[in-house]
């Protein structure tokens, strides 16, 4: 699931504008694809999920935040990307550990001058994430982000840490 | 000056709507300004601050983004902020040491159901804006943020830290 | 409960010698008084610890290590410190909200050329330590570490947060 | 160049007694090879090191801090390995790219129950580290560390970052 803080500096990497077409992979519970559906209101947010609890919550979020420019997709990728439109911006949620697939078919599909980000919290996926886009001569941008957040304990305010995350951008 | 991700971060804390006031204070370059302008299309910011320099380039970006609703309001805080119109959301991004007096006049011209987003580099203005809001009851968030950027060094991918920073968030 | 990393890092900020006297407040399960006690071996480590199952271990410890250079001192500070001979180096790893009376009697106490080190988990006890200290005049270094340590789950390496800790160090 | 926090996390991670023989290799200007000659006073401390400036400075410090039981080892790993006696912990502060070379020969040579400690502040050094340590079925450790420091600024503590370094600990 993706925190507050990672998903806000992901979307601001993405560069979104009103007309894209953005996929969500390992979309989760959609709160990137939300956001994103949001934002692009003469576009379309694809937001590709394999959990069916997932799945539900994103229709269900869909129908609370009235964006009916956001589907679901059921699957997994890179299976199930055949059958969308190239997108403009590309968000990774989740890789299922099938980074370096996802990134070969997400290349030949991506639009001229478009973005990737990319959300790692495994040290594999980034490896073979920074290998795949350096061996492809892409400029990538890491940035390794660790957030604390306060909690009030007894009139004290403690710091609990989240786990780091590594974001990758990239542009085609 | 802010940099891009806790940027990101404190823009996604100020929760902005299209119609909203919104007060920058210590705008600095106004990256904060420019954003939440581009996104209040329907409302107002007043970015404040002292420098020539940096009012300059504020100017500029407005010409340059086309957001004529934002002003530039060159003085310190708290003196200038008695001719602006209350704010829905406040964002201070430098306040010269004087953070509780900041406060107290914020305080009092935020509406109801208001934010503030604080960001803090040194660990005085974090203990004063907690002092003062912790005093006045008010519920506060406390972010600490520690970014590490990458950088390619002959074929090598270092990652280079930025200084942490505290984001404060407070809803009146 | 002082973790591997940040008990190493202030265990060398201390810069002990053999035949110091040491002073462990709120010494827990005792790990810094016993590799203190170790290293210190023609001098003295009292653990000063109010919770009796944590006294217990202290205790335990002694025996498990030999360091019969290691005394439990059961009760809390500041009000056990009187008892205490006058200390080289004193190490504060609880305080139980009480940083600044602690302070007073250590700065009172502490030898010429001594040297404080506090791990601080709350911002109160870092803002009330770096008050009282800047205060008094003295030069205080503070650390701030984020440690994040991998977990093997399923093939994949996971980065698994600590809880930021403040390293606050002050030579008399 | 390791600095005190990350060099005492380090040293801790080494588990050092004694009598052990230690390598150093990539030792700079020799500050964890000098540590380790201080407590491993019945044993032997080979810093290898090809920058003829920091060989030098290490030799200086043999001469200053008394430490007859550190050798500097002029030259590069792996290659320079191949001279020195079989070791019981190897600290591995610099690899000049070539981490899976110098772990085939330190992993040959290593005593049964040895430990390596790995400091990398590439992406590239920590891939290969795992991924070499991983395949040949050991268990690792992998710390990442993330230590800002303060800066007295006209009565403000500013916190300044220091990059971030992946501390990685084998036991053989």
């Amino acid at each position: 699931m993706t925190k507050e803080e990672v998903r806000a500096i992901s979307l601001s990497k993405l560069r979104l504008k009103k007309d894209f077409t953005v996929w969500d992979i390992g979309a989760g519970t959609g709160a990137v694809s939300v956001e994103a559906a949001l934002y692009c209101k003469e576009g379309r947010v694809y937001a590709v999920e394999k959990d069916e609890k997932a799945l539900k919550l994103i229709r269900q979020n869909t129908g609370a935040f009235g964006t009916l420019n956001l589907t679901a997709v059921p699957g997994e990728a890179p299976e199930v990307l055949f059958d969308l439109p190239d997108p403009d911006r590309v968000f990774i949620g989740g890789s299922g550990g099938k980074i370096a697939e996802i990134l070969t078919v997400v290349m030949q599909r991506l639009k001229a001058g478009g973005v990737i980000v990319i959300n790692a919290v495994t040290m594999e996926t980034v490896h073979r994430a920074q290998e795949f886009l350096y061996a492809g001569g892409y400029e990538v941008e890491t940035i390794l982000v660790n957030v604390a957040r306060s909690v009030r304990v007894g009139g004290s305010t403690l710091m609990q840490a989240r786990n780091p995350v590594f974001i990758l951008s990239v542009k085609a």
